[in-house]
C-alpha cells in the first residue's frame, strides 16, 4: 500500500539530530510513512510573517500530520514567533502532554499518569497589550466559548477513547468569574455529555500543592492556555523533566502536529549528546493518531524497555551514551 | 513598658481555635501584646462594601499589626471577598511566604528553604473583566510601575536584611512582553542598587519545572499577583502543605498583617482537631516585624522542637493529637 505522506520540522540546535534517531527507529520498525522534511527559513517569510516558510503551513495541512523538533525563534522583530505562527495558522487548538513515570528512571514520584490538555491558541496568548498611561499597561486575556467548548469536547473525547475516568478542569474563576467562569461553562455542558466520566473542578493554586502531594490524584486535566503551560511543565518535572515528555497539538481539520517541547540545547548541539526521547515518544502519539497501533505500541514498548533496561542513559539522564547509541538500543529492542 | 497591641482576626472555622493557641503560646512566652480582636460581622457594612467592619480595619491601621486566621468569604452578591477587601484596604502589596522543610515532618523534599514575595495588589487581580460579545469574555491584568517597584523594593530589603543571596523574578514576558515585561523593567532597577544579590529572572513554566525538581535552586522569588498565588502554594505543597507554612502581608505605611493561608476547614471546626502551625509561625513573622527577635526565635524554635519530636501531630499530619495538645506541647518547649 501507498505509504503515509508526514511531514518533518527537525528544528533547530539539536533538533536534526533527534529527528535522524526517529527515522532511523521508524525504518528499523518499517513504519509506512515518507517524510516530507521543512527547514526553518534564514528569512521572513512575508506570508507567514515568520521564519516559517508557507510551504511548509500548507505541508502539513496537505498530510494532516507531522513531527515537529525544537524551534529557537531569531531574536529581532518584524517577525513572529516560530512555535506561535505554527498555533495560529494550523488552528491548533489543543496541546496534549501524557505524563506518566518511566519505569528505571527514578525520580521522587512513582506512579504519575496523567495528561494535561491545553487550550492553545487564546486566553494570555492574545498578544494584545498596551500601555494605558505611563507607567500603567495592561494585557488582555480573552476566553472565547468556541475554543473553550473545542477543547473541553477534546478532552472529554480522548478521556473516553483512552480509558480515563477523570477530567479535571483547572481555574481560577474566583478570581476571573468572567473569562475562567466561561471556560468552566463549557466544561460542564461538555461533561453533562460523558456521564461515564468523573468531572470535578480544581482551582489552579490548590491544583499545583496537590500535584506536588500527590500526582496520582489526577487522571486528565485541561486548562486554558497559560494555566496549561505551567502545569504542564510542572508535571514534566515530576517524571524527569521536558526530555522525557512528549507532545501533540490537535488542530483544525483533525491535523495532529506531535512535538518534542524541550528547547533546542545549543550548546550541545552536534555533538550527539542529545535525548531523543521526547520527540521518540512524540513520534509514537502521531503514529495512534494515524492508528498505526501496532508500529506505535512496538516502538514505545522499546523507547520503554531501553530506558527501563539502564544501561544507555544519555548525559541529560546522568549516563554517558550517545545519541546514536540510544537510538540504536531502541531499536535492537523492538 | 506600655503592651504593644495588635490586631487579632481569628476567623472562621478552625480560626478561633488556632487563634487560641497563638494567644496560649503568646501568654506561656510572656509577649508584650495586647490584642485587639475583631470578627467578621454578620452584616455588609457599607463603608467596606464587605462583612469586614470598617472597625476592624481602623484597628490593623492604628496598630500598624495584626494577626489573621482563615475567613470564609459567605457566597452572594452585592459584597467583596474578605481577603480581597484587606488587600486593597489596607494596600497590602507583597505577601512574604517563607517555605522550609521541618526536620521531623518528611516529604519528598529535604532542605527546602526559600521565600516568595508576592505582589498582592493588581496584575490578574484587577477585576476588570467585560463581555465582548456573546461567547467572547476579557480579563485585564493590570501591571503599574508603582506596584512593581514597590514589592520589589520589599523583595530585595527582605533578601538583604535576612541575608539571602540571590531574588528571582519570575515572569512570562516572552508572551506578555509589556505587563511581564514592565515588571522586569522595575525589577531590574531595583537589582542595580543591590549588588550584592544575585538577580535572575525566570519564565514561570521552567520555574516551575525547577521547584519540582530541584527546589534548593532557589532562594527569593519574586513575582507578579497570580504567579505569586501558583508558586506559593506550589512551594507549601513541596513541604506538606498550606498547614504548615506562615504568611505575612506588607502594606502601605509599614502596616504588617501576619496571616494563615490555609482554608477554615469547617468540616473539622468547633473539635479541637486543627492544626495550629501555620497561625503560630504567621504570629513568630509578626513578632520578627515588631523586633521582638527574642520572641520570635523562642517560639518558632518551640515550634520546630515539637515537630521535630513527632511525639504530638495533629491529624492532617497523620498523627492523633488534639489541637490544645500540641499547644501544650509547644508551650512546654519554650
Ligand atoms: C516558548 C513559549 C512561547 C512556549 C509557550 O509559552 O507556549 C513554551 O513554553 C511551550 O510551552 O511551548
Ligand atoms: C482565596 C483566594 C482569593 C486567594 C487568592 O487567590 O489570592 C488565595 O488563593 C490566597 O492565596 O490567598
Amino acid at each position: 500500500s501507498e505509504p503515509i505522506r508526514a511531514t518533518l520540522f527537525p528544528g533547530d540546535g539539536i533538533g536534526p539530530e533527534i529527528a535522524e534517531s526517529v527515522k532511523h527507529v521508524f525504518n528499523a520498525a518499517q513504519v509506512p510513512i515518507e517524510w516530507e522534511e521543512h527547514f526553518v527559513a534564514d528569512k521572513v517569510d512575508p506570508r507567514t510573517e515568520s521564519f516559517l516558510t508557507w510551504e511548509s503551513l500548507e505541508s502539513v495541512r496537505r498530510n494532516g500530520v507531522g513531527l515537529k523538533g525544537p524551534m529557537a525563534t531569531p531574536i529581532g522583530k518584524g517577525h513572529r514567533s516560530l512555535n506561535l505562527t505554527l498555533r495560529k495558522e494550523l488552528g491548533l487548538y489543543a496541546n496534549v502532554r501524557p505524563c506518566y513515570s518511566l519505569p528505571g528512571y527514578k525520580t521522587r514520584y512513582d506512579d504519575v499518569n496523567l495528561v494535561t490538555i491545553r487550550e492553545n491558541t487564546e486566553g494570555e496568548y492574545s498578544g494584545l497589550e498596551h500601555q494605558v498611561v505611563r507607567g500603567v499597561v495592561e494585557s488582555l486575556k480573552i476566553i472565547t466559548r468556541q475554543a473553550s467548548l473545542r477543547v473541553a469536547e477534546y478532552a472529554f473525547h480522548y478521556a473516553k477513547a483512552n480509558g480515563r475516568q477523570r477530567v479535571s478542569a483547572i481555574h481560577k474563576a474566583n478570581i476571573m468569574r468572567k473569562t475562567d467562569g466561561l471556560f468552566l461553562k463549557c466544561c460542564r455542558e461538555v461533561a453533562e455529555k460523558y456521564p461515564e466520566i468523573t468531572y470535578e473542578e480544581v482551582i489552579i493554586d490548590n491544583c499545583c500543592m496537590m500535584l506536588v502531594k500527590n500526582p496520582t490524584l489526577f487522571d486528565v486535566l485541561v486548562m486554558p492556555n497559560l494555566y496549561g503551560d505551567i502545569i504542564s511543565d510542572l508535571c514534566a518535572g515530576l517524571i524527569g523533566g521536558l526530555g522525557l515528555t512528549p507532545s501533540c497539538n490537535i488542530g483544525e481539520g483533525g491535523i495532529a502536529l506531535a512535538e518534542a517541547v524541550h528547547g533546542s540545547a545549543p550548546d550541545i548541539a552536534g555533538k550527539n549528546l542529545a535525548n531523543p526521547t521526547a520527540l521518540l515518544l512524540s513520534s509514537v502519539m502521531m503514529l495512534r493518531h494515524l492508528k498505526l497501533t501496532d508500529r506505535a505500541d512496538q516502538i514505545h514498548n522499546a523507547i520503554l524497555n531501553t530506558i527501563a533496561e539502564g544501561k544507555y542513559r544519555t548525559v541529560d539522564l546522568g549516563g554517558n551514551s550517545s545519541t546514536t547509541d540510544f537510538t540504536k538500543a531502541v531499536c535492537d529492542h523492538l
